[in-house]
Protein backbone atom coordinates (compact mmCIF):
# COMPACT_ATOMS: atom_id res chain seq x y z
CA UNK A 1 0.00 0.00 0.00
CA UNK A 2 0.77 3.17 -0.62
CA UNK A 3 0.97 4.24 3.25
CA UNK A 4 2.21 1.80 6.16
CA UNK A 5 -0.49 0.14 6.96
CA UNK A 6 0.28 1.04 10.43
CA UNK A 7 0.80 4.81 10.34
CA UNK A 8 -2.77 4.33 8.54
CA UNK A 9 -4.24 2.35 11.79
CA UNK A 10 -2.87 5.45 14.15
CA UNK A 11 -4.35 7.97 11.47
CA UNK A 12 -7.32 5.90 11.97
CA UNK A 13 -7.55 5.94 15.88
CA UNK A 14 -6.04 9.39 16.10
CA UNK A 15 -9.12 10.96 14.05
CA UNK A 16 -11.89 8.60 14.84
CA UNK A 17 -12.09 8.23 18.71
CA UNK A 18 -14.37 4.90 18.11
CA UNK A 19 -11.57 3.04 16.38
CA UNK A 20 -9.12 0.81 17.95
CA UNK A 21 -10.79 -2.14 19.77
CA UNK A 22 -11.87 -5.39 18.49
CA UNK A 23 -15.63 -4.00 18.05
CA UNK A 24 -16.36 -0.30 18.26
CA UNK A 25 -18.84 0.15 21.54
CA UNK A 26 -21.63 2.90 20.26
CA UNK A 27 -24.77 4.69 21.70
CA UNK A 28 -27.78 4.54 20.05
CA UNK A 29 -30.72 7.01 20.30
CA UNK A 30 -34.34 5.69 21.46
CA UNK A 31 -36.05 4.27 18.21
CA UNK A 32 -35.42 1.70 15.52
CA UNK A 33 -32.45 0.87 14.51
CA UNK A 34 -31.31 0.07 10.68
CA UNK A 35 -28.07 -1.73 8.76
CA UNK A 36 -27.35 -1.37 5.76
CA UNK A 37 -24.05 -2.36 3.66
CA UNK A 38 -23.14 -1.44 0.11
CA UNK A 39 -19.78 -1.53 -1.61
CA UNK A 40 -18.35 0.37 -4.48
CA UNK A 41 -15.89 -1.19 -6.92
CA UNK A 42 -13.32 -0.37 -9.52
CA UNK A 43 -14.14 -1.04 -13.37
CA UNK A 44 -18.14 -1.24 -11.81
CA UNK A 45 -19.08 1.61 -9.98
CA UNK A 46 -16.15 3.69 -10.81
CA UNK A 47 -13.29 3.75 -13.46
CA UNK A 48 -9.88 3.27 -12.72
CA UNK A 49 -8.26 6.92 -11.97
CA UNK A 50 -11.13 8.41 -10.35
CA UNK A 51 -9.82 10.28 -7.35
CA UNK A 52 -9.96 8.24 -4.03
CA UNK A 53 -11.34 10.76 -1.92
CA UNK A 54 -14.67 10.93 -4.02
CA UNK A 55 -14.80 6.98 -3.78
CA UNK A 56 -14.47 7.17 -0.39
CA UNK A 57 -16.99 9.88 -0.06
CA UNK A 58 -19.56 8.34 -2.72
CA UNK A 59 -19.70 4.81 -0.66
CA UNK A 60 -20.46 6.59 2.43
CA UNK A 61 -23.07 8.36 0.72
CA UNK A 62 -24.86 5.18 -1.16
CA UNK A 63 -25.06 4.07 2.26
CA UNK A 64 -26.44 7.24 4.31
CA UNK A 65 -29.14 7.05 1.30
CA UNK A 66 -30.33 3.69 2.33
CA UNK A 67 -30.94 4.63 5.94
CA UNK A 68 -32.84 8.20 4.32
CA UNK A 69 -34.67 5.93 2.42
CA UNK A 70 -36.24 4.48 5.63
CA UNK A 71 -37.10 7.78 7.33
CA UNK A 72 -34.00 7.49 9.13
CA UNK A 73 -30.62 9.42 10.29
CA UNK A 74 -27.02 7.86 9.59
CA UNK A 75 -25.52 7.10 13.06
CA UNK A 76 -22.02 5.33 12.33
CA UNK A 77 -19.89 4.02 9.36
CA UNK A 78 -17.74 0.61 9.18
CA UNK A 79 -15.27 1.28 6.46
CA UNK A 80 -13.54 -1.64 5.33
CA UNK A 81 -11.37 -0.75 2.06
CA UNK A 82 -9.78 -3.51 0.10
CA UNK A 83 -6.84 -2.01 -2.33
CA UNK A 84 -3.50 -2.48 -4.45
CA UNK A 85 -0.62 -1.90 -3.67
CA UNK A 86 0.06 2.27 -4.35
CA UNK A 87 -3.34 3.22 -3.03
CA UNK A 88 -3.76 6.56 -1.36
CA UNK A 89 -5.11 5.55 1.32
CA UNK A 90 -5.44 8.55 3.76
CA UNK A 91 -6.81 10.12 0.77
CA UNK A 92 -9.64 7.69 0.53
CA UNK A 93 -10.29 8.00 3.99
CA UNK A 94 -10.38 11.53 4.15
CA UNK A 95 -13.00 11.42 1.39
CA UNK A 96 -15.25 8.67 3.12
CA UNK A 97 -14.58 10.75 6.62
CA UNK A 98 -15.92 14.05 4.58
CA UNK A 99 -18.96 11.69 3.73
CA UNK A 100 -19.46 10.60 7.44
CA UNK A 101 -19.10 14.36 8.32
CA UNK A 102 -21.92 15.63 5.88
CA UNK A 103 -24.20 13.10 6.68
CA UNK A 104 -24.23 13.37 10.30
CA UNK A 105 -22.53 10.10 11.19
CA UNK A 106 -19.25 8.35 12.63
CA UNK A 107 -16.79 6.51 11.46
CA UNK A 108 -16.99 4.22 14.41
CA UNK A 109 -14.37 0.61 12.42
CA UNK A 110 -13.38 -1.15 9.69
CA UNK A 111 -10.76 -2.97 7.90
CA UNK A 112 -7.60 -2.64 5.46
CA UNK A 113 -6.58 -5.47 3.71
CA UNK A 114 -4.35 -5.14 0.55
CA UNK A 115 -5.23 -7.10 -2.54
CA UNK A 116 -3.51 -7.93 -6.51
CA UNK A 117 -7.20 -6.89 -8.29
CA UNK A 118 -9.17 -3.89 -8.23
CA UNK A 119 -10.15 -1.26 -5.19
CA UNK A 120 -12.98 -2.62 -3.24
CA UNK A 121 -14.39 0.09 -0.66
CA UNK A 122 -17.25 -1.57 1.13
CA UNK A 123 -19.55 0.22 3.76
CA UNK A 124 -21.81 -1.03 6.63
CA UNK A 125 -23.88 1.71 8.15
CA UNK A 126 -26.18 2.29 11.31
CA UNK A 127 -28.88 4.59 11.26
CA UNK A 128 -31.99 5.40 13.77
CA UNK A 129 -35.29 6.09 13.03
CA UNK A 130 -36.78 8.04 15.93
CA UNK A 131 -40.25 8.95 16.46
CA UNK A 132 -42.41 6.49 14.78
CA UNK A 133 -41.93 3.36 12.39
CA UNK A 134 -39.47 2.88 9.45
CA UNK A 135 -40.86 3.43 5.96
CA UNK A 136 -40.64 0.47 3.88
CA UNK A 137 -40.52 -0.35 0.29
CA UNK A 138 -44.29 -2.37 0.52
CA UNK A 139 -46.83 0.00 1.68
CA UNK A 140 -47.91 2.20 -1.15
CA UNK A 141 -51.67 1.62 -1.59
CA UNK A 142 -53.83 2.88 -4.57
CA UNK A 143 -54.70 6.12 -4.45
CA UNK A 144 -51.65 7.29 -2.95
CA UNK A 145 -49.45 10.32 -4.41
CA UNK A 146 -45.93 9.42 -5.95
CA UNK A 147 -43.72 12.11 -5.16
CA UNK A 148 -39.82 12.95 -6.05
CA UNK A 149 -37.50 15.27 -3.16
CA UNK A 150 -35.83 16.75 -5.84
CA UNK A 151 -34.92 16.83 -10.02
CA UNK A 152 -33.64 13.48 -11.44
CA UNK A 153 -31.16 12.82 -14.34
CA UNK A 154 -27.96 15.27 -12.97
CA UNK A 155 -25.81 12.43 -12.65
CA UNK A 156 -26.60 10.57 -16.24
CA UNK A 157 -26.11 14.05 -17.50
CA UNK A 158 -22.80 14.63 -16.01
CA UNK A 159 -22.15 11.00 -16.65
CA UNK A 160 -20.99 11.07 -13.14
CA UNK A 161 -21.71 7.58 -12.75
CA UNK A 162 -18.34 6.26 -14.05
CA UNK A 163 -15.99 9.28 -13.55
CA UNK A 164 -16.43 13.37 -12.47
CA UNK A 165 -16.27 14.51 -8.93
CA UNK A 166 -20.27 14.12 -7.73
CA UNK A 167 -20.94 14.77 -4.25
CA UNK A 168 -24.40 15.00 -3.68
CA UNK A 169 -26.02 14.67 -0.48
CA UNK A 170 -28.39 12.05 0.48
CA UNK A 171 -31.68 13.33 0.90
CA UNK A 172 -31.91 12.39 4.94
CA UNK A 173 -33.96 15.85 6.53
CA UNK A 174 -36.04 14.85 3.57
CA UNK A 175 -36.59 11.13 3.94
CA UNK A 176 -37.51 12.11 7.79
CA UNK A 177 -39.72 14.83 6.87
CA UNK A 178 -41.71 12.48 3.97
CA UNK A 179 -41.84 9.60 7.01
CA UNK A 180 -43.80 12.56 9.29
CA UNK A 181 -46.10 13.91 6.54
CA UNK A 182 -46.83 10.01 6.65
CA UNK A 183 -45.32 8.50 3.32
CA UNK A 184 -46.32 4.94 3.07
CA UNK A 185 -43.47 3.51 1.57
CA UNK A 186 -40.27 4.90 0.34
CA UNK A 187 -36.96 4.33 -1.18
CA UNK A 188 -33.79 5.86 -2.82
CA UNK A 189 -32.79 6.67 -6.38
CA UNK A 190 -29.78 5.15 -7.30
CA UNK A 191 -30.60 2.26 -10.50
CA UNK A 192 -32.74 5.04 -11.53
CA UNK A 193 -35.93 6.39 -11.15
CA UNK A 194 -37.94 4.08 -13.00
CA UNK A 195 -36.17 0.34 -11.67
CA UNK A 196 -36.56 1.98 -8.03
CA UNK A 197 -40.32 2.62 -8.54
CA UNK A 198 -40.46 -0.76 -9.44
CA UNK A 199 -38.83 -2.03 -6.53
CA UNK A 200 -42.21 -0.31 -5.10
CA UNK A 201 -44.48 -1.48 -7.45
CA UNK A 202 -43.45 -4.83 -6.86
CA UNK A 203 -43.06 -5.17 -3.18
CA UNK A 204 -46.67 -3.11 -2.42
CA UNK A 205 -48.51 -4.75 -5.40
CA UNK A 206 -49.67 -1.97 -6.88
CA UNK A 207 -49.36 -0.24 -10.40
CA UNK A 208 -48.93 3.24 -11.47
CA UNK A 209 -50.08 6.09 -13.42
CA UNK A 210 -46.95 8.57 -13.83
CA UNK A 211 -46.89 12.14 -15.04
CA UNK A 212 -43.78 13.65 -16.54
CA UNK A 213 -40.66 13.59 -14.16
CA UNK A 214 -38.79 16.36 -13.32
CA UNK A 215 -35.31 16.76 -15.09
CA UNK A 216 -32.29 18.31 -13.46
CA UNK A 217 -30.94 21.43 -15.45
CA UNK A 218 -29.10 19.52 -18.57
CA UNK A 219 -30.59 16.04 -18.23
CA UNK A 220 -33.29 15.06 -21.10
CA UNK A 221 -36.37 12.79 -19.81
CA UNK A 222 -35.03 9.71 -20.61
CA UNK A 223 -31.76 9.93 -18.38
CA UNK A 224 -34.45 11.86 -15.49
CA UNK A 225 -36.35 8.17 -15.71
CA UNK A 226 -33.06 5.72 -16.45
CA UNK A 227 -30.10 7.68 -15.23
CA UNK A 228 -29.67 6.60 -11.74
CA UNK A 229 -27.29 7.92 -8.79
CA UNK A 230 -29.73 10.91 -8.31
CA UNK A 231 -29.74 10.04 -4.09
CA UNK A 232 -32.88 11.84 -4.41
CA UNK A 233 -35.79 10.11 -2.53
CA UNK A 234 -39.32 8.41 -4.01
CA UNK A 235 -42.20 8.53 -1.40
CA UNK A 236 -45.67 7.80 -1.17
CA UNK A 237 -48.30 9.45 1.02
CA UNK A 238 -51.96 9.33 0.91
CA UNK A 239 -54.43 11.28 -0.72
CA UNK A 240 -54.94 13.26 2.73
CA UNK A 241 -51.48 13.80 3.56
CA UNK A 242 -49.79 17.39 2.92
CA UNK A 243 -46.27 17.18 0.99
CA UNK A 244 -43.58 18.18 2.68
CA UNK A 245 -42.31 21.33 0.91
CA UNK A 246 -40.02 20.63 -2.18
CA UNK A 247 -41.35 17.27 -2.60
CA UNK A 248 -42.58 17.10 -6.81
CA UNK A 249 -45.47 15.16 -7.50
CA UNK A 250 -45.41 12.48 -10.10
CA UNK A 251 -47.92 10.20 -10.16
CA UNK A 252 -50.79 8.15 -8.74
CA UNK A 253 -50.54 4.86 -7.19
CA UNK A 254 -53.42 2.41 -8.85
CA UNK A 255 -54.19 -0.76 -7.98
CA UNK A 256 -53.63 -2.77 -10.69
CA UNK A 257 -49.80 -4.12 -10.66
CA UNK A 258 -49.92 -4.59 -14.13
CA UNK A 259 -50.82 -0.71 -14.92
CA UNK A 260 -46.74 0.23 -14.70
CA UNK A 261 -44.83 2.66 -17.75
CA UNK A 262 -42.74 0.78 -19.98
CA UNK A 263 -39.43 0.45 -18.02
CA UNK A 264 -40.54 0.60 -15.15
CA UNK A 265 -39.66 -2.55 -13.39
CA UNK A 266 -36.21 -3.70 -13.67
CA UNK A 267 -33.65 -5.22 -10.97
CA UNK A 268 -31.48 -4.55 -8.13
CA UNK A 269 -28.10 -5.77 -6.69
CA UNK A 270 -28.55 -3.97 -3.46
CA UNK A 271 -30.37 -6.00 -1.11
CA UNK A 272 -30.48 -3.71 1.76
CA UNK B 1 -21.75 -14.48 -11.88
CA UNK B 2 -22.91 -18.46 -11.63
CA UNK B 3 -26.44 -17.51 -10.62
CA UNK B 4 -28.85 -14.53 -11.86
CA UNK B 5 -28.21 -12.06 -9.49
CA UNK B 6 -31.97 -11.76 -9.41
CA UNK B 7 -32.02 -15.37 -8.30
CA UNK B 8 -29.69 -14.92 -5.69
CA UNK B 9 -31.58 -11.43 -3.81
CA UNK B 10 -35.27 -14.24 -4.21
CA UNK B 11 -33.01 -16.83 -2.40
CA UNK B 12 -31.75 -14.11 -0.16
CA UNK B 13 -35.19 -12.58 0.72
CA UNK B 14 -36.62 -15.87 0.88
CA UNK B 15 -33.95 -17.75 3.58
CA UNK B 16 -33.50 -14.15 5.46
CA UNK B 17 -36.60 -12.25 6.95
CA UNK B 18 -34.44 -9.14 7.53
CA UNK B 19 -33.16 -8.89 4.14
CA UNK B 20 -35.53 -6.87 1.21
CA UNK B 21 -35.66 -3.04 1.94
CA UNK B 22 -33.27 -0.33 1.46
CA UNK B 23 -31.94 -0.90 5.23
CA UNK B 24 -33.14 -3.38 7.94
CA UNK B 25 -34.97 -2.68 10.57
CA UNK B 26 -33.19 -4.87 13.47
CA UNK B 27 -33.88 -5.07 17.63
CA UNK B 28 -31.02 -5.19 20.12
CA UNK B 29 -31.59 -6.68 23.63
CA UNK B 30 -30.57 -4.23 26.67
CA UNK B 31 -27.21 -3.43 26.96
CA UNK B 32 -24.04 -2.09 24.87
CA UNK B 33 -23.87 -2.32 21.09
CA UNK B 34 -20.85 -3.44 19.46
CA UNK B 35 -19.96 -3.24 15.87
CA UNK B 36 -17.28 -4.47 13.44
CA UNK B 37 -16.30 -5.05 9.85
CA UNK B 38 -13.61 -7.52 8.63
CA UNK B 39 -13.06 -8.69 5.17
CA UNK B 40 -11.62 -11.76 3.71
CA UNK B 41 -9.92 -11.53 -0.03
CA UNK B 42 -8.84 -14.21 -2.44
CA UNK B 43 -5.11 -14.47 -2.35
CA UNK B 44 -4.76 -12.96 0.95
CA UNK B 45 -6.89 -14.54 3.38
CA UNK B 46 -6.82 -17.64 1.15
CA UNK B 47 -6.30 -19.34 -1.67
CA UNK B 48 -7.79 -19.27 -5.07
CA UNK B 49 -10.16 -22.82 -5.35
CA UNK B 50 -10.99 -22.96 -1.82
CA UNK B 51 -14.91 -24.14 -1.38
CA UNK B 52 -16.87 -20.71 -0.79
CA UNK B 53 -19.01 -22.40 1.49
CA UNK B 54 -15.48 -22.46 3.74
CA UNK B 55 -14.83 -18.62 3.01
CA UNK B 56 -18.22 -17.38 3.55
CA UNK B 57 -18.19 -19.40 7.26
CA UNK B 58 -14.84 -17.57 8.14
CA UNK B 59 -16.25 -13.86 6.91
CA UNK B 60 -18.77 -14.68 9.97
CA UNK B 61 -16.17 -16.44 11.70
CA UNK B 62 -13.90 -13.65 12.15
CA UNK B 63 -16.06 -10.85 12.87
CA UNK B 64 -18.43 -13.07 15.45
CA UNK B 65 -14.68 -13.15 17.17
CA UNK B 66 -14.22 -9.57 17.66
CA UNK B 67 -17.77 -9.51 19.08
CA UNK B 68 -16.63 -12.43 21.05
CA UNK B 69 -13.92 -10.42 22.43
CA UNK B 70 -15.39 -7.57 24.22
CA UNK B 71 -17.38 -10.23 26.06
CA UNK B 72 -20.40 -9.61 23.49
CA UNK B 73 -22.76 -12.09 21.65
CA UNK B 74 -23.14 -11.43 17.84
CA UNK B 75 -26.57 -10.64 16.76
CA UNK B 76 -26.94 -9.23 13.04
CA UNK B 77 -24.33 -9.81 9.99
CA UNK B 78 -24.49 -7.73 7.06
CA UNK B 79 -22.77 -9.65 3.93
CA UNK B 80 -21.13 -8.02 0.74
CA UNK B 81 -19.81 -10.64 -1.92
CA UNK B 82 -17.53 -8.48 -4.66
CA UNK B 83 -17.14 -11.70 -6.89
CA UNK B 84 -16.00 -12.70 -10.43
CA UNK B 85 -17.87 -14.57 -12.76
CA UNK B 86 -19.08 -18.00 -12.23
CA UNK B 87 -18.23 -17.96 -8.12
CA UNK B 88 -21.06 -20.33 -6.55
CA UNK B 89 -23.17 -17.44 -5.03
CA UNK B 90 -25.38 -19.55 -3.55
CA UNK B 91 -22.64 -22.08 -2.02
CA UNK B 92 -21.19 -18.89 -0.43
CA UNK B 93 -24.19 -17.39 1.21
CA UNK B 94 -25.06 -20.79 2.40
CA UNK B 95 -21.46 -21.20 4.07
CA UNK B 96 -22.01 -17.60 5.72
CA UNK B 97 -25.73 -18.94 6.65
CA UNK B 98 -23.93 -21.57 8.18
CA UNK B 99 -21.38 -19.30 10.06
CA UNK B 100 -24.17 -16.88 11.69
CA UNK B 101 -26.33 -20.15 12.89
CA UNK B 102 -23.16 -21.20 14.85
CA UNK B 103 -22.53 -17.74 15.99
CA UNK B 104 -26.74 -16.96 17.21
CA UNK B 105 -26.88 -14.08 14.87
CA UNK B 106 -28.99 -13.22 11.90
CA UNK B 107 -27.98 -12.04 8.30
CA UNK B 108 -29.81 -8.84 7.90
CA UNK B 109 -28.62 -7.81 4.88
CA UNK B 110 -25.63 -7.12 2.50
CA UNK B 111 -24.64 -5.98 -1.05
CA UNK B 112 -23.75 -8.45 -4.16
CA UNK B 113 -21.52 -6.89 -6.77
CA UNK B 114 -19.69 -8.29 -9.42
CA UNK B 115 -15.31 -7.66 -9.97
CA UNK B 116 -13.23 -8.32 -12.78
CA UNK B 117 -10.87 -9.17 -9.58
CA UNK B 118 -10.24 -11.66 -6.74
CA UNK B 119 -13.58 -12.54 -4.45
CA UNK B 120 -13.66 -10.58 -1.42
CA UNK B 121 -15.95 -11.05 1.23
CA UNK B 122 -16.59 -8.65 3.53
CA UNK B 123 -18.82 -8.43 6.58
CA UNK B 124 -20.00 -6.44 9.65
CA UNK B 125 -21.28 -7.05 12.44
CA UNK B 126 -23.54 -6.42 15.53
CA UNK B 127 -23.48 -7.48 18.76
CA UNK B 128 -24.20 -6.75 21.93
CA UNK B 129 -22.76 -6.99 25.64
CA UNK B 130 -25.42 -7.47 28.28
CA UNK B 131 -25.08 -7.07 31.80
CA UNK B 132 -21.81 -5.12 31.86
CA UNK B 133 -19.22 -3.19 30.34
CA UNK B 134 -17.72 -4.33 27.28
CA UNK B 135 -13.89 -5.81 27.77
CA UNK B 136 -11.59 -3.14 26.31
CA UNK B 137 -7.67 -4.40 25.20
CA UNK B 138 -6.75 -1.26 27.73
CA UNK B 139 -7.64 -2.55 30.99
CA UNK B 140 -4.99 -5.15 31.75
CA UNK B 141 -3.03 -4.15 34.99
CA UNK B 142 0.80 -5.18 36.54
CA UNK B 143 -0.14 -8.17 38.90
CA UNK B 144 -3.18 -9.36 36.24
CA UNK B 145 -3.12 -13.00 35.38
CA UNK B 146 -2.83 -13.64 31.51
CA UNK B 147 -5.20 -16.60 30.23
CA UNK B 148 -6.02 -17.96 27.31
CA UNK B 149 -9.70 -20.08 26.61
CA UNK B 150 -7.62 -22.98 24.59
CA UNK B 151 -4.59 -24.21 22.85
CA UNK B 152 -3.38 -22.77 20.29
CA UNK B 153 -1.44 -23.57 16.69
CA UNK B 154 -3.89 -25.99 15.41
CA UNK B 155 -4.70 -23.84 12.51
CA UNK B 156 -1.13 -23.06 11.25
CA UNK B 157 -0.46 -26.89 11.95
CA UNK B 158 -3.06 -27.57 9.78
CA UNK B 159 -2.06 -24.70 7.55
CA UNK B 160 -5.94 -23.75 7.45
CA UNK B 161 -5.00 -19.95 6.58
CA UNK B 162 -5.27 -20.40 3.10
CA UNK B 163 -6.31 -23.53 2.30
CA UNK B 164 -7.94 -26.58 4.29
CA UNK B 165 -11.57 -26.18 5.52
CA UNK B 166 -11.81 -25.38 9.44
CA UNK B 167 -15.02 -24.57 11.10
CA UNK B 168 -13.49 -23.33 14.69
CA UNK B 169 -16.34 -21.47 16.17
CA UNK B 170 -15.94 -18.16 17.97
CA UNK B 171 -15.33 -18.34 21.79
CA UNK B 172 -18.78 -16.35 21.86
CA UNK B 173 -19.53 -18.38 25.48
CA UNK B 174 -15.98 -17.67 26.90
CA UNK B 175 -15.49 -14.26 26.56
CA UNK B 176 -18.64 -13.99 28.11
CA UNK B 177 -17.96 -15.99 31.15
CA UNK B 178 -14.55 -14.25 31.10
CA UNK B 179 -16.42 -10.78 31.45
CA UNK B 180 -18.44 -11.67 33.76
CA UNK B 181 -15.15 -13.15 35.54
CA UNK B 182 -14.14 -9.51 35.94
CA UNK B 183 -11.85 -9.50 33.18
CA UNK B 184 -9.85 -6.26 32.58
CA UNK B 185 -8.60 -6.51 29.09
CA UNK B 186 -9.20 -9.09 26.26
CA UNK B 187 -8.72 -9.66 22.18
CA UNK B 188 -8.98 -12.50 20.17
CA UNK B 189 -6.09 -14.21 18.56
CA UNK B 190 -6.38 -13.74 15.07
CA UNK B 191 -2.70 -12.80 14.18
CA UNK B 192 -0.89 -15.29 16.47
CA UNK B 193 -0.61 -15.26 20.53
CA UNK B 194 2.40 -13.15 20.66
CA UNK B 195 1.07 -10.01 18.49
CA UNK B 196 -2.11 -9.52 19.87
CA UNK B 197 -0.83 -10.05 23.14
CA UNK B 198 1.32 -7.16 22.42
CA UNK B 199 -1.94 -4.61 21.19
CA UNK B 200 -3.33 -5.72 24.85
CA UNK B 201 0.25 -4.96 26.34
CA UNK B 202 0.68 -1.55 23.99
CA UNK B 203 -2.71 -0.03 24.78
CA UNK B 204 -2.81 -1.06 28.21
CA UNK B 205 0.70 0.64 28.73
CA UNK B 206 2.07 -2.60 30.55
CA UNK B 207 4.37 -5.76 30.10
CA UNK B 208 4.26 -9.32 30.46
CA UNK B 209 6.16 -12.51 31.86
CA UNK B 210 4.87 -15.03 30.06
CA UNK B 211 4.99 -19.29 30.95
CA UNK B 212 4.94 -21.84 27.97
CA UNK B 213 1.75 -21.40 25.90
CA UNK B 214 -0.64 -24.77 25.83
CA UNK B 215 -0.11 -25.53 22.52
CA UNK B 216 -2.59 -27.58 20.14
CA UNK B 217 -2.19 -31.37 19.62
CA UNK B 218 0.43 -32.01 16.23
CA UNK B 219 1.17 -28.25 16.68
CA UNK B 220 4.63 -26.64 17.87
CA UNK B 221 5.26 -24.08 20.74
CA UNK B 222 6.21 -21.24 17.33
CA UNK B 223 3.16 -22.34 15.67
CA UNK B 224 1.35 -21.72 18.83
CA UNK B 225 3.00 -18.36 19.50
CA UNK B 226 2.88 -17.15 16.47
CA UNK B 227 0.54 -19.26 13.89
CA UNK B 228 -2.63 -16.98 14.04
CA UNK B 229 -6.11 -17.84 12.63
CA UNK B 230 -6.81 -19.38 16.46
CA UNK B 231 -9.90 -17.22 17.44
CA UNK B 232 -9.36 -18.15 20.96
CA UNK B 233 -9.17 -15.29 23.10
CA UNK B 234 -6.83 -14.02 25.47
CA UNK B 235 -7.60 -11.91 28.62
CA UNK B 236 -6.13 -10.74 31.98
CA UNK B 237 -7.81 -11.14 35.02
CA UNK B 238 -7.18 -9.34 38.53
CA UNK B 239 -5.36 -11.48 41.13
CA UNK B 240 -8.38 -12.03 43.54
CA UNK B 241 -10.72 -13.36 40.19
CA UNK B 242 -11.88 -16.82 39.79
CA UNK B 243 -10.66 -17.66 36.31
CA UNK B 244 -13.49 -19.50 33.93
CA UNK B 245 -13.50 -23.16 33.84
CA UNK B 246 -11.54 -24.17 30.63
CA UNK B 247 -9.38 -20.95 30.68
CA UNK B 248 -5.45 -21.75 31.31
CA UNK B 249 -2.97 -19.35 32.61
CA UNK B 250 0.15 -18.38 30.19
CA UNK B 251 1.23 -15.41 32.23
CA UNK B 252 1.28 -12.33 34.39
CA UNK B 253 0.82 -8.94 33.86
CA UNK B 254 4.08 -6.05 34.82
CA UNK B 255 4.30 -2.62 35.41
CA UNK B 256 7.41 -2.57 32.69
CA UNK B 257 5.93 -1.59 28.93
CA UNK B 258 9.28 -2.67 27.99
CA UNK B 259 9.16 -6.29 29.39
CA UNK B 260 7.63 -8.45 27.02
CA UNK B 261 8.75 -11.77 25.14
CA UNK B 262 10.52 -11.54 21.38
CA UNK B 263 8.21 -11.33 18.87
CA UNK B 264 5.52 -9.72 21.27
CA UNK B 265 4.41 -6.67 19.22
CA UNK B 266 3.64 -7.12 15.66
CA UNK B 267 0.98 -5.07 13.77
CA UNK B 268 -2.69 -5.87 12.86
CA UNK B 269 -4.15 -4.94 9.90
CA UNK B 270 -8.02 -4.71 11.52
CA UNK B 271 -8.87 -1.40 12.93
CA UNK B 272 -11.96 -2.88 15.11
Amino acid sequence: MGTGEFDVIEHLRARFPLVGDDSAVVQVPDGHLVLAADAVVEGVDFVPGCPVADIGYRAVLVNASDVAAMGGRPLHVLLTIVAPPGTDLLGLIDGAADGARVHGCEIAGGDLSGTTGPLVVSVAITGVVEGGAPVLRSGARPGDGVFVTGRLGAAAAAEYRLQAAWHPKARVAEGIAARRAGATAMIDVSDGFLADLGHVLDASGVGVRLDRVPAAPGATQEQALGGGDDYELIFTLPPAAVAPPGAMRVGTITGDPAERPVGVGGWQHHFT
